[in-house]
Protein backbone atom coordinates (compact mmCIF):
# COMPACT_ATOMS: atom_id res chain seq x y z
CA UNK A 1 0.00 0.00 0.00
CA UNK A 2 1.45 3.68 -0.98
CA UNK A 3 1.77 6.34 1.76
CA UNK A 4 -1.26 7.94 0.18
CA UNK A 5 -3.34 4.61 0.95
CA UNK A 6 -2.32 4.77 4.20
CA UNK A 7 -3.20 7.85 4.75
CA UNK A 8 -6.63 7.47 3.61
CA UNK A 9 -6.65 4.26 6.08
CA UNK A 10 -6.11 6.25 8.52
CA UNK A 11 -8.76 9.17 8.08
CA UNK A 12 -11.45 6.84 7.23
CA UNK A 13 -10.97 4.67 10.42
CA UNK A 14 -10.75 8.37 12.68
CA UNK A 15 -14.19 8.92 10.85
CA UNK A 16 -15.50 5.82 12.94
CA UNK A 17 -14.35 7.11 16.20
CA UNK A 18 -17.64 7.70 18.67
CA UNK A 19 -18.05 11.42 19.61
CA UNK A 20 -16.36 12.74 22.33
CA UNK A 21 -18.62 12.58 25.57
CA UNK A 22 -19.68 15.81 26.63
CA UNK A 23 -20.01 14.94 30.24
CA UNK A 24 -19.66 11.95 32.76
CA UNK A 25 -23.82 11.11 32.79
CA UNK A 26 -22.82 7.84 31.74
CA UNK A 27 -19.88 7.06 33.69
CA UNK A 28 -20.24 4.18 36.60
CA UNK A 29 -17.13 4.17 39.00
CA UNK A 30 -15.91 0.97 39.14
CA UNK A 31 -15.17 0.50 42.99
CA UNK A 32 -12.07 -2.00 42.10
CA UNK A 33 -10.50 1.91 40.58
CA UNK A 34 -10.78 2.73 44.71
CA UNK A 35 -9.56 -1.05 46.31
CA UNK A 36 -8.52 0.24 48.78
CA UNK A 37 -11.28 2.47 50.00
CA UNK A 38 -14.19 1.53 51.53
CA UNK A 39 -17.33 0.50 50.10
CA UNK A 40 -19.04 3.62 52.40
CA UNK A 41 -16.33 5.76 51.24
CA UNK A 42 -16.43 5.05 47.98
CA UNK A 43 -20.44 5.81 47.61
CA UNK A 44 -19.72 9.16 49.52
CA UNK A 45 -17.53 9.88 47.02
CA UNK A 46 -19.56 9.21 43.89
CA UNK A 47 -22.30 10.97 45.66
CA UNK A 48 -19.91 14.03 46.44
CA UNK A 49 -18.79 14.02 42.48
CA UNK A 50 -22.15 13.67 40.96
CA UNK A 51 -21.18 10.18 39.39
CA UNK A 52 -24.39 8.76 38.47
CA UNK A 53 -23.43 4.97 38.83
CA UNK A 54 -21.19 2.64 40.73
CA UNK A 55 -20.44 -1.18 40.62
CA UNK A 56 -19.93 -3.20 43.42
CA UNK A 57 -17.80 -5.91 44.23
CA UNK A 58 -18.55 -8.69 46.52
CA UNK A 59 -16.13 -8.21 48.91
CA UNK A 60 -16.84 -5.22 49.87
CA UNK A 61 -20.36 -5.99 49.70
CA UNK A 62 -19.33 -8.26 52.29
CA UNK A 63 -18.06 -6.30 54.67
CA UNK A 64 -20.33 -3.57 54.88
CA UNK A 65 -23.24 -5.28 54.89
CA UNK A 66 -25.89 -5.57 51.79
CA UNK A 67 -28.54 -4.61 53.56
CA UNK A 68 -26.66 -1.59 54.71
CA UNK A 69 -24.98 -0.82 51.43
CA UNK A 70 -28.56 -0.77 49.74
CA UNK A 71 -30.11 1.96 51.67
CA UNK A 72 -26.63 3.74 51.24
CA UNK A 73 -26.80 3.55 47.87
CA UNK A 74 -30.30 4.32 47.13
CA UNK A 75 -29.50 7.44 49.69
CA UNK A 76 -27.07 8.29 47.54
CA UNK A 77 -29.10 8.77 44.36
CA UNK A 78 -26.73 6.16 42.69
CA UNK A 79 -27.23 3.69 40.06
CA UNK A 80 -25.85 0.23 40.08
CA UNK A 81 -24.45 -0.81 36.79
CA UNK A 82 -23.31 -4.07 37.92
CA UNK A 83 -22.10 -6.30 40.84
CA UNK A 84 -19.00 -7.64 40.13
CA UNK A 85 -18.60 -10.86 40.28
CA UNK A 86 -20.47 -14.15 39.65
CA UNK A 87 -18.30 -17.40 37.79
CA UNK A 88 -15.79 -19.36 38.40
CA UNK A 89 -17.66 -22.65 37.59
CA UNK A 90 -14.81 -25.22 36.40
CA UNK A 91 -13.87 -27.53 39.54
CA UNK A 92 -12.76 -31.05 39.45
CA UNK A 93 -15.81 -32.44 41.60
CA UNK A 94 -19.22 -32.34 41.42
CA UNK A 95 -19.77 -31.71 44.50
CA UNK A 96 -17.64 -28.46 43.80
CA UNK A 97 -18.79 -27.19 41.34
CA UNK A 98 -22.22 -27.46 42.87
CA UNK A 99 -20.76 -25.32 45.92
CA UNK A 100 -20.17 -22.77 43.16
CA UNK A 101 -23.37 -22.70 41.88
CA UNK A 102 -25.37 -22.26 45.29
CA UNK A 103 -22.89 -18.96 45.53
CA UNK A 104 -23.16 -17.49 41.97
CA UNK A 105 -27.17 -18.01 43.28
CA UNK A 106 -25.93 -15.79 46.34
CA UNK A 107 -24.22 -13.39 43.94
CA UNK A 108 -27.94 -13.06 41.75
CA UNK A 109 -29.58 -12.25 45.37
CA UNK A 110 -27.16 -10.03 45.93
CA UNK A 111 -27.36 -8.23 42.76
CA UNK A 112 -31.04 -8.08 43.13
CA UNK A 113 -31.05 -6.45 46.85
CA UNK A 114 -28.85 -3.49 45.36
CA UNK A 115 -30.95 -3.42 42.08
CA UNK A 116 -28.23 -3.99 39.65
CA UNK A 117 -28.40 -4.29 36.28
CA UNK A 118 -25.74 -6.94 36.06
CA UNK A 119 -24.26 -9.51 37.39
CA UNK A 120 -21.11 -10.22 35.42
CA UNK A 121 -19.30 -13.36 35.69
CA UNK A 122 -16.16 -14.03 34.98
CA UNK A 123 -16.04 -17.50 34.32
CA UNK A 124 -12.90 -19.76 35.45
CA UNK A 125 -10.21 -21.63 34.58
CA UNK A 126 -9.34 -25.18 33.98
CA UNK A 127 -9.12 -27.19 37.27
CA UNK A 128 -6.21 -28.99 35.10
CA UNK A 129 -4.66 -29.00 31.43
CA UNK A 130 -8.38 -29.83 30.07
CA UNK A 131 -9.75 -26.44 28.84
CA UNK A 132 -12.25 -27.97 26.70
CA UNK A 133 -13.88 -29.69 29.33
CA UNK A 134 -13.91 -26.57 31.82
CA UNK A 135 -15.58 -24.47 28.70
CA UNK A 136 -18.15 -26.97 28.70
CA UNK A 137 -18.45 -26.54 32.97
CA UNK A 138 -19.13 -23.09 32.37
CA UNK A 139 -21.74 -23.28 29.90
CA UNK A 140 -23.20 -25.77 32.28
CA UNK A 141 -22.89 -23.47 34.88
CA UNK A 142 -24.75 -20.82 33.28
CA UNK A 143 -27.85 -22.82 32.35
CA UNK A 144 -27.79 -23.90 36.05
CA UNK A 145 -28.41 -20.33 37.06
CA UNK A 146 -29.77 -18.39 34.18
CA UNK A 147 -33.37 -18.97 35.01
CA UNK A 148 -32.89 -18.28 38.83
CA UNK A 149 -31.49 -15.33 37.66
CA UNK A 150 -34.55 -14.39 35.14
CA UNK A 151 -36.45 -14.92 37.68
CA UNK A 152 -34.88 -12.35 40.12
CA UNK A 153 -34.81 -10.02 36.85
CA UNK A 154 -30.86 -9.82 37.46
CA UNK A 155 -28.88 -10.04 33.80
CA UNK A 156 -25.89 -12.35 33.55
CA UNK A 157 -23.26 -11.04 31.79
CA UNK A 158 -20.15 -13.41 30.68
CA UNK A 159 -16.60 -11.43 30.65
CA UNK A 160 -14.29 -12.73 28.27
CA UNK A 161 -11.11 -12.13 29.59
CA UNK A 162 -7.69 -11.10 28.32
CA UNK A 163 -5.73 -14.29 27.41
CA UNK A 164 -2.76 -13.81 29.37
CA UNK A 165 -5.51 -14.97 32.15
CA UNK A 166 -6.73 -18.08 30.76
CA UNK A 167 -4.77 -19.90 33.05
CA UNK A 168 -5.62 -18.36 36.65
CA UNK A 169 -8.79 -17.24 35.74
CA UNK A 170 -11.34 -17.66 33.01
CA UNK A 171 -11.04 -20.09 29.96
CA UNK A 172 -13.42 -17.74 28.18
CA UNK A 173 -11.40 -15.19 26.02
CA UNK A 174 -12.88 -14.65 22.97
CA UNK A 175 -15.73 -12.30 22.73
CA UNK A 176 -16.86 -14.89 19.85
CA UNK A 177 -16.99 -17.52 22.47
CA UNK A 178 -18.72 -15.79 24.83
CA UNK A 179 -21.25 -14.28 22.68
CA UNK A 180 -21.95 -18.39 21.18
CA UNK A 181 -22.68 -19.17 25.19
CA UNK A 182 -24.79 -16.37 25.56
CA UNK A 183 -26.80 -17.35 22.32
CA UNK A 184 -28.05 -20.75 24.12
CA UNK A 185 -30.08 -17.94 26.26
CA UNK A 186 -32.71 -15.13 26.01
CA UNK A 187 -30.72 -11.72 25.34
CA UNK A 188 -32.05 -9.91 28.41
CA UNK A 189 -31.22 -13.29 30.36
CA UNK A 190 -27.09 -13.59 29.63
CA UNK A 191 -25.24 -11.25 27.96
CA UNK A 192 -21.84 -10.34 27.18
CA UNK A 193 -19.74 -8.02 28.83
CA UNK A 194 -17.27 -5.89 27.12
CA UNK A 195 -13.95 -4.80 28.64
CA UNK A 196 -11.64 -2.55 26.44
CA UNK A 197 -8.67 -4.40 27.86
CA UNK A 198 -9.56 -7.96 27.53
CA UNK A 199 -10.25 -7.59 23.81
CA UNK A 200 -8.84 -4.45 22.05
CA UNK A 201 -6.08 -6.74 20.13
CA UNK A 202 -8.95 -9.06 18.77
CA UNK A 203 -8.11 -8.81 14.86
CA UNK A 204 -12.61 -9.48 14.74
CA UNK A 205 -13.22 -7.28 17.36
CA UNK A 206 -15.23 -4.65 15.31
CA UNK A 207 -17.31 -7.53 13.55
CA UNK A 208 -17.77 -9.30 16.61
CA UNK A 209 -18.78 -5.96 19.05
CA UNK A 210 -21.40 -5.60 16.35
CA UNK A 211 -22.91 -9.80 16.36
CA UNK A 212 -23.42 -8.65 19.91
CA UNK A 213 -26.04 -6.15 19.34
CA UNK A 214 -28.64 -6.25 22.04
CA UNK A 215 -26.00 -8.66 23.87
CA UNK A 216 -23.57 -6.16 25.11
CA UNK A 217 -24.62 -6.02 28.94
CA UNK A 218 -21.73 -3.64 29.80
CA UNK A 219 -18.95 -1.22 28.56
CA UNK A 220 -15.28 -1.39 30.93
CA UNK A 221 -12.76 1.04 29.64
CA UNK A 222 -9.61 1.64 31.19
CA UNK A 223 -6.41 1.56 29.03
CA UNK A 224 -2.99 -1.27 28.41
CA UNK A 225 -0.16 0.59 29.70
CA UNK A 226 3.33 -0.39 28.07
CA UNK A 227 5.49 -1.63 28.76
CA UNK A 228 3.59 -4.58 30.41
CA UNK A 229 4.84 -5.91 33.38
CA UNK A 230 2.34 -7.37 35.89
CA UNK A 231 -0.02 -8.22 33.64
CA UNK A 232 -3.14 -8.23 36.25
CA UNK A 233 -2.33 -4.71 37.49
CA UNK A 234 -0.87 -3.40 33.69
CA UNK A 235 -4.38 -1.40 33.47
CA UNK A 236 -3.82 2.26 33.69
CA UNK A 237 -6.35 5.40 33.46
CA UNK A 238 -7.94 6.40 30.09
CA UNK A 239 -5.45 7.83 27.79
CA UNK A 240 -2.30 6.82 29.22
CA UNK A 241 -1.67 3.38 27.09
CA UNK A 242 -2.59 2.13 23.45
CA UNK A 243 -6.40 1.15 23.21
CA UNK A 244 -8.26 3.38 20.55
CA UNK A 245 -10.80 3.84 23.36
CA UNK A 246 -12.77 6.04 20.97
CA UNK A 247 -12.48 4.02 18.12
CA UNK A 248 -13.94 0.97 20.31
CA UNK A 249 -16.91 3.33 22.04
CA UNK A 250 -17.90 4.22 18.13
CA UNK A 251 -18.27 0.30 17.36
CA UNK A 252 -20.00 -0.11 20.79
CA UNK A 253 -22.47 2.31 20.09
CA UNK A 254 -23.20 1.36 16.23
CA UNK A 255 -23.67 -2.06 17.48
CA UNK A 256 -26.97 -0.14 19.94
CA UNK A 257 -25.37 0.41 23.68
CA UNK A 258 -26.35 3.30 25.18
CA UNK A 259 -26.20 2.09 28.77
CA UNK A 260 -23.73 3.26 31.42
CA UNK A 261 -19.46 3.04 31.19
CA UNK A 262 -17.89 1.41 33.66
CA UNK A 263 -14.06 2.59 34.97
CA UNK A 264 -12.50 -0.45 35.64
CA UNK A 265 -8.98 0.11 37.05
CA UNK A 266 -6.98 -2.76 38.70
CA UNK A 267 -3.22 -0.30 39.19
CA UNK A 268 -1.53 -0.26 42.74
CA UNK A 269 0.08 3.22 42.32
CA UNK A 270 -3.30 4.73 41.40
CA UNK A 271 -4.92 3.08 44.49
CA UNK A 272 -2.16 5.02 46.68
CA UNK A 273 -4.22 8.34 45.76
CA UNK A 274 -6.60 9.83 47.65
CA UNK A 275 -10.09 8.66 47.04
CA UNK A 276 -11.62 12.33 45.56
CA UNK A 277 -8.52 12.53 43.38
CA UNK A 278 -8.72 8.81 41.67
CA UNK A 279 -12.78 9.76 41.34
CA UNK A 280 -12.08 13.61 39.90
CA UNK A 281 -9.13 11.97 37.75
CA UNK A 282 -11.46 9.67 36.53
CA UNK A 283 -14.35 11.89 35.39
CA UNK A 284 -11.71 13.84 33.40
CA UNK A 285 -9.83 11.10 31.49
CA UNK A 286 -13.55 9.78 30.96
CA UNK A 287 -14.53 12.69 29.35
CA UNK A 288 -11.26 13.77 27.10
CA UNK A 289 -10.29 10.19 26.31
CA UNK A 290 -13.53 7.82 26.06
CA UNK B 1 -23.85 -32.31 31.10
CA UNK B 2 -24.16 -35.38 33.78
CA UNK B 3 -20.80 -36.31 35.00
CA UNK B 4 -20.87 -39.66 32.93
CA UNK B 5 -21.31 -37.33 30.06
CA UNK B 6 -18.35 -35.24 31.28
CA UNK B 7 -16.12 -38.79 31.57
CA UNK B 8 -16.97 -39.42 27.98
CA UNK B 9 -16.28 -36.29 26.57
CA UNK B 10 -12.70 -36.30 28.49
CA UNK B 11 -11.57 -40.04 27.18
CA UNK B 12 -12.42 -39.08 23.90
CA UNK B 13 -10.42 -36.20 24.10
CA UNK B 14 -7.60 -38.06 25.47
CA UNK B 15 -7.91 -40.08 21.99
CA UNK B 16 -7.15 -37.24 20.30
CA UNK B 17 -3.82 -36.66 22.00
CA UNK B 18 -0.46 -37.76 20.03
CA UNK B 19 1.41 -41.13 20.34
CA UNK B 20 4.80 -40.02 22.75
CA UNK B 21 7.72 -39.78 21.04
CA UNK B 22 9.91 -42.14 21.65
CA UNK B 23 13.10 -40.38 20.93
CA UNK B 24 14.27 -36.73 20.75
CA UNK B 25 15.01 -37.21 16.58
CA UNK B 26 12.87 -34.62 15.77
CA UNK B 27 14.08 -32.24 18.54
CA UNK B 28 15.32 -28.94 17.52
CA UNK B 29 17.13 -26.67 20.55
CA UNK B 30 16.35 -23.50 19.85
CA UNK B 31 19.31 -21.15 21.15
CA UNK B 32 16.96 -18.72 23.30
CA UNK B 33 16.18 -21.85 25.70
CA UNK B 34 20.06 -21.51 26.71
CA UNK B 35 20.40 -17.59 25.75
CA UNK B 36 23.18 -17.21 28.12
CA UNK B 37 25.35 -19.50 26.55
CA UNK B 38 27.64 -18.45 23.26
CA UNK B 39 26.57 -19.75 19.99
CA UNK B 40 29.84 -21.68 19.14
CA UNK B 41 28.61 -23.52 23.30
CA UNK B 42 25.22 -24.28 21.61
CA UNK B 43 26.26 -25.95 18.70
CA UNK B 44 28.78 -28.00 20.63
CA UNK B 45 26.40 -28.88 22.85
CA UNK B 46 23.88 -29.98 20.85
CA UNK B 47 26.27 -32.19 18.79
CA UNK B 48 27.63 -33.79 21.96
CA UNK B 49 23.97 -34.69 23.11
CA UNK B 50 23.01 -36.06 19.28
CA UNK B 51 20.43 -33.41 19.01
CA UNK B 52 19.42 -32.97 15.51
CA UNK B 53 18.09 -29.12 14.54
CA UNK B 54 19.38 -25.81 16.10
CA UNK B 55 17.27 -22.91 15.69
CA UNK B 56 19.35 -19.36 15.54
CA UNK B 57 19.02 -16.20 16.84
CA UNK B 58 20.30 -13.36 14.75
CA UNK B 59 22.35 -11.44 17.44
CA UNK B 60 23.93 -14.44 18.23
CA UNK B 61 25.03 -15.06 14.71
CA UNK B 62 26.41 -11.69 14.97
CA UNK B 63 28.88 -12.18 17.55
CA UNK B 64 30.07 -15.31 15.63
CA UNK B 65 29.63 -14.10 12.00
CA UNK B 66 27.71 -15.75 9.64
CA UNK B 67 30.48 -17.85 7.23
CA UNK B 68 32.06 -19.09 10.73
CA UNK B 69 28.53 -20.06 11.79
CA UNK B 70 27.58 -21.82 8.70
CA UNK B 71 30.92 -23.67 9.02
CA UNK B 72 30.28 -24.91 12.73
CA UNK B 73 26.45 -25.77 12.40
CA UNK B 74 27.90 -27.83 8.85
CA UNK B 75 30.81 -29.62 10.53
CA UNK B 76 28.70 -30.12 13.99
CA UNK B 77 25.88 -32.12 11.50
CA UNK B 78 23.74 -30.27 12.47
CA UNK B 79 20.50 -28.77 10.57
CA UNK B 80 19.18 -25.36 11.34
CA UNK B 81 15.31 -25.68 11.75
CA UNK B 82 14.72 -21.71 11.53
CA UNK B 83 16.58 -18.53 12.09
CA UNK B 84 14.74 -16.19 14.35
CA UNK B 85 13.76 -13.51 13.65
CA UNK B 86 12.46 -11.24 11.19
CA UNK B 87 9.65 -9.04 10.73
CA UNK B 88 8.75 -5.51 12.88
CA UNK B 89 7.47 -4.44 9.96
CA UNK B 90 5.53 -1.42 11.14
CA UNK B 91 6.61 2.32 12.14
CA UNK B 92 5.44 5.68 11.78
CA UNK B 93 7.36 6.77 8.63
CA UNK B 94 7.66 4.75 5.14
CA UNK B 95 11.47 5.87 5.64
CA UNK B 96 11.43 3.61 8.79
CA UNK B 97 9.51 1.02 7.07
CA UNK B 98 11.87 0.58 3.89
CA UNK B 99 14.74 0.24 7.03
CA UNK B 100 12.81 -2.66 7.75
CA UNK B 101 12.51 -4.56 4.96
CA UNK B 102 15.93 -4.12 4.09
CA UNK B 103 16.61 -5.42 7.40
CA UNK B 104 14.77 -8.33 6.45
CA UNK B 105 16.05 -9.13 3.68
CA UNK B 106 19.17 -9.46 4.93
CA UNK B 107 17.59 -12.04 7.62
CA UNK B 108 16.75 -14.02 3.92
CA UNK B 109 20.39 -13.84 3.52
CA UNK B 110 21.82 -15.04 6.72
CA UNK B 111 19.18 -17.87 6.65
CA UNK B 112 19.55 -19.12 3.23
CA UNK B 113 23.95 -18.88 4.09
CA UNK B 114 22.90 -21.22 6.78
CA UNK B 115 20.54 -23.23 5.07
CA UNK B 116 17.73 -22.91 7.60
CA UNK B 117 14.16 -23.78 6.26
CA UNK B 118 12.09 -20.83 7.60
CA UNK B 119 13.04 -17.78 8.39
CA UNK B 120 10.19 -17.04 11.75
CA UNK B 121 8.58 -13.53 11.49
CA UNK B 122 7.87 -11.80 14.31
CA UNK B 123 5.76 -9.44 12.82
CA UNK B 124 5.94 -6.33 15.04
CA UNK B 125 3.30 -3.73 16.88
CA UNK B 126 1.61 -0.52 16.30
CA UNK B 127 3.83 2.38 16.23
CA UNK B 128 0.44 4.60 17.76
CA UNK B 129 -2.73 3.76 18.40
CA UNK B 130 -3.70 2.47 15.23
CA UNK B 131 -3.59 -1.70 15.25
CA UNK B 132 -5.32 -2.22 12.29
CA UNK B 133 -3.13 0.36 10.03
CA UNK B 134 -0.32 -1.76 11.70
CA UNK B 135 -1.49 -4.75 10.71
CA UNK B 136 -1.96 -3.59 6.80
CA UNK B 137 1.82 -2.52 7.06
CA UNK B 138 2.37 -6.05 8.54
CA UNK B 139 0.73 -6.95 5.22
CA UNK B 140 2.81 -4.57 3.13
CA UNK B 141 6.08 -6.01 4.80
CA UNK B 142 5.75 -9.73 3.92
CA UNK B 143 4.15 -8.93 0.41
CA UNK B 144 7.68 -6.57 0.27
CA UNK B 145 9.98 -9.69 1.00
CA UNK B 146 7.99 -12.73 0.00
CA UNK B 147 9.23 -12.92 -3.96
CA UNK B 148 13.30 -12.24 -2.81
CA UNK B 149 12.71 -14.96 -0.14
CA UNK B 150 11.33 -17.18 -2.76
CA UNK B 151 14.30 -16.32 -5.14
CA UNK B 152 16.90 -17.53 -2.11
CA UNK B 153 14.50 -20.71 -1.18
CA UNK B 154 13.65 -19.42 1.96
CA UNK B 155 10.18 -19.93 3.68
CA UNK B 156 8.93 -16.87 5.35
CA UNK B 157 6.61 -17.95 8.67
CA UNK B 158 4.50 -15.43 10.01
CA UNK B 159 4.36 -16.60 13.99
CA UNK B 160 1.24 -15.45 16.01
CA UNK B 161 2.57 -14.02 19.13
CA UNK B 162 0.22 -14.36 22.57
CA UNK B 163 -2.15 -11.58 22.80
CA UNK B 164 -0.34 -10.04 26.19
CA UNK B 165 2.10 -8.81 23.26
CA UNK B 166 0.12 -7.29 21.44
CA UNK B 167 1.24 -3.79 22.00
CA UNK B 168 5.14 -4.18 21.92
CA UNK B 169 6.06 -6.96 19.84
CA UNK B 170 3.15 -8.46 17.41
CA UNK B 171 -0.07 -6.79 16.32
CA UNK B 172 -0.67 -10.32 15.02
CA UNK B 173 -2.31 -12.53 17.60
CA UNK B 174 -4.18 -15.54 16.31
CA UNK B 175 -3.32 -18.28 13.83
CA UNK B 176 -6.33 -16.87 11.66
CA UNK B 177 -5.55 -13.61 11.05
CA UNK B 178 -1.75 -14.81 10.48
CA UNK B 179 -3.38 -17.83 7.81
CA UNK B 180 -5.60 -14.99 6.53
CA UNK B 181 -2.04 -12.66 5.68
CA UNK B 182 -0.37 -16.07 4.38
CA UNK B 183 -2.76 -17.01 2.14
CA UNK B 184 -2.30 -14.82 -0.29
CA UNK B 185 0.93 -16.21 -1.29
CA UNK B 186 2.29 -19.69 -2.43
CA UNK B 187 2.25 -21.95 1.05
CA UNK B 188 6.06 -23.07 0.34
CA UNK B 189 6.67 -19.49 -0.07
CA UNK B 190 5.00 -18.02 3.38
CA UNK B 191 3.40 -20.58 6.14
CA UNK B 192 2.76 -20.03 10.28
CA UNK B 193 4.42 -21.02 12.90
CA UNK B 194 2.64 -22.69 15.87
CA UNK B 195 3.85 -22.36 19.26
CA UNK B 196 1.93 -23.23 22.16
CA UNK B 197 2.86 -20.58 24.34
CA UNK B 198 1.20 -18.38 22.24
CA UNK B 199 -2.24 -20.05 21.33
CA UNK B 200 -2.92 -22.61 23.58
CA UNK B 201 -5.94 -20.63 25.06
CA UNK B 202 -7.37 -19.95 21.71
CA UNK B 203 -10.85 -21.11 21.54
CA UNK B 204 -10.38 -21.84 18.05
CA UNK B 205 -6.81 -23.46 18.23
CA UNK B 206 -8.02 -27.38 16.79
CA UNK B 207 -9.89 -25.85 13.54
CA UNK B 208 -7.23 -23.18 13.13
CA UNK B 209 -4.44 -25.84 13.08
CA UNK B 210 -6.50 -28.08 10.62
CA UNK B 211 -6.97 -25.06 8.45
CA UNK B 212 -3.30 -24.90 8.51
CA UNK B 213 -2.59 -27.83 7.21
CA UNK B 214 0.40 -27.53 4.87
CA UNK B 215 0.91 -23.86 5.78
CA UNK B 216 2.53 -25.29 9.12
CA UNK B 217 5.97 -23.64 8.96
CA UNK B 218 6.95 -24.40 12.13
CA UNK B 219 5.85 -26.19 15.94
CA UNK B 220 7.58 -24.62 18.86
CA UNK B 221 7.36 -25.94 22.10
CA UNK B 222 7.46 -24.93 26.25
CA UNK B 223 4.90 -24.44 28.69
CA UNK B 224 2.74 -22.25 30.55
CA UNK B 225 3.46 -21.37 34.06
CA UNK B 226 1.25 -20.43 36.41
CA UNK B 227 0.85 -17.87 38.47
CA UNK B 228 1.85 -15.68 35.63
CA UNK B 229 4.17 -12.97 36.96
CA UNK B 230 6.67 -11.51 33.86
CA UNK B 231 4.12 -12.14 30.69
CA UNK B 232 7.39 -12.47 28.30
CA UNK B 233 9.63 -14.74 31.26
CA UNK B 234 6.39 -17.32 32.23
CA UNK B 235 7.67 -20.06 29.66
CA UNK B 236 8.73 -23.05 31.09
CA UNK B 237 9.93 -26.30 30.39
CA UNK B 238 7.41 -29.04 29.20
CA UNK B 239 5.50 -30.25 31.35
CA UNK B 240 5.49 -27.42 34.06
CA UNK B 241 2.29 -25.60 33.19
CA UNK B 242 -0.59 -25.88 32.04
CA UNK B 243 -0.52 -26.33 27.99
CA UNK B 244 -1.75 -29.41 26.97
CA UNK B 245 1.01 -30.53 24.43
CA UNK B 246 0.16 -34.17 23.03
CA UNK B 247 -3.17 -32.82 22.47
CA UNK B 248 -1.74 -29.73 20.52
CA UNK B 249 1.01 -31.94 19.16
CA UNK B 250 -1.78 -34.48 17.67
CA UNK B 251 -3.79 -31.35 16.51
CA UNK B 252 -0.29 -30.40 14.33
CA UNK B 253 -0.13 -34.28 13.11
CA UNK B 254 -2.91 -34.69 11.69
CA UNK B 255 -3.11 -31.21 9.85
CA UNK B 256 0.39 -33.02 8.38
CA UNK B 257 3.10 -31.56 9.94
CA UNK B 258 5.90 -34.26 10.19
CA UNK B 259 8.90 -31.76 10.64
CA UNK B 260 11.09 -30.51 13.42
CA UNK B 261 9.64 -29.53 16.54
CA UNK B 262 11.51 -26.47 18.39
CA UNK B 263 11.98 -26.09 22.31
CA UNK B 264 12.12 -22.23 22.99
CA UNK B 265 11.76 -21.27 26.55
CA UNK B 266 12.46 -17.79 27.52
CA UNK B 267 13.13 -18.23 31.47
CA UNK B 268 15.43 -16.44 33.56
CA UNK B 269 16.07 -19.06 36.15
CA UNK B 270 16.42 -21.85 33.19
CA UNK B 271 18.99 -19.60 31.59
CA UNK B 272 21.17 -19.58 35.07
CA UNK B 273 21.79 -23.90 34.64
CA UNK B 274 24.60 -25.36 32.75
CA UNK B 275 24.09 -25.69 29.29
CA UNK B 276 24.52 -29.33 29.87
CA UNK B 277 22.28 -29.69 32.45
CA UNK B 278 19.94 -27.59 30.02
CA UNK B 279 19.84 -29.22 26.56
CA UNK B 280 19.63 -33.40 28.90
CA UNK B 281 16.42 -31.83 30.47
CA UNK B 282 15.02 -30.30 27.16
CA UNK B 283 15.51 -33.84 25.91
CA UNK B 284 14.01 -35.59 28.70
CA UNK B 285 10.91 -33.21 28.77
CA UNK B 286 10.35 -33.52 25.10
CA UNK B 287 10.32 -37.08 25.05
CA UNK B 288 8.30 -37.66 28.42
CA UNK B 289 5.45 -34.75 27.54
CA UNK B 290 5.57 -33.47 24.21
Amino acid sequence: MSDLGRATLASSASEADAEPLRDARRLSFNQATAERASLRDVIDACARHDVPYISIWRHKLAELGLERAATLVRDAGLAVSSVCRGGMFPASTAAERAVRIDDNRRAIDEAATLGAEVLVLVCGAAPDRDISSAREMVADGIAAIAPYAKERGVRLGIEPLHPAFAAERSCITTMREARLIAERFDSVNVGVVVDVYHVWWDPERAEEIARLGDRIAGFHVNDWLVPVKNVLMNRGMMGDGVIELRRMRGEIERAGYRGPIEVEIFNESLWEEPLDEIVALTMKRFVDYV
